[in-house]
């Protein structure tokens, strides 16, 4: 039988990218890379995990933040190469404090700040 | 003076994801990758252009098929490494002929039809 796994292009490198937004606004929230493990535990559990490239592990987005964020559904594109998760989002989903790690808006040549920020930085990560 | 291309991380092939949502409804409508010269014309053109890594070349989003996506905003991620785009999309986004290339959303381990096909392909692409 077909795995799932199969159904999906990961790249050379085993990964896809998921877009995760909000389920309600449809707003989005951030960009990760997923592997097959990631996207596994992901199904499993109902909560986003995701691939660090830099840190080469496999982490649930808010484990040390406690801001998770809840799949509500998982799509892939006509290409099957990306993904797009709706997530109901516990907290703020940018580790900067804003709701959505897009919070930088090109203006003229410049990025201006156009999001509000939520949650402060250092309170969160302090903790541990 | 630092360059704008300067300030965000293009991959190791110069490229870097560029997510497109509608702007008025926020639904992701597709994504695709940008080089430094796509992004230029996008900025210059108001007009979204990709970079094809199957066809190694520059285009134009609806060069063919007219469903052009005029540029609301461009936004970047905390990472400065993935471009979110609103737009107003004419016609559909994507070439199978739905408004949004994410049609597909997993239901077990299958992926089913999640969205109306606006357009028939067909009528669109044999006009060349």
């Amino acid at each position: 039988m077909k795995d799932l796994f199969d159904t999906l292009k990961f790249d050379q490198h085993g990964l896809i990218p998921a877009i995760i937004a909000d389920h309600a606004s449809h707003q989005v929230l951030m960009m990760a890379w997923m592997n097959r493990d990631s996207l596994g535990k992901t199904i499993a559990s109902g909560y986003t995990h995701f691939y660090s490239r830099s840190r080469d592990k496999l982490w649930k987005k808010g484990e040390e933040s406690g801001h998770t964020q809840r799949v509500r559904s998982i799509r892939t594109d006509c290409d099957a190469d990306v993904l797009l998760i709706d997530v109901e989002q516990t907290g703020v989903a940018c580790h900067e404090g804003y709701r959505s790690c897009f919070f930088r808006r090109l203006d003229g040549v410049m990025w201006a700040i156009d999001g509000d920020r939520e949650v402060d930085p250092a309170a969160v990560y302090q903790k541990k």
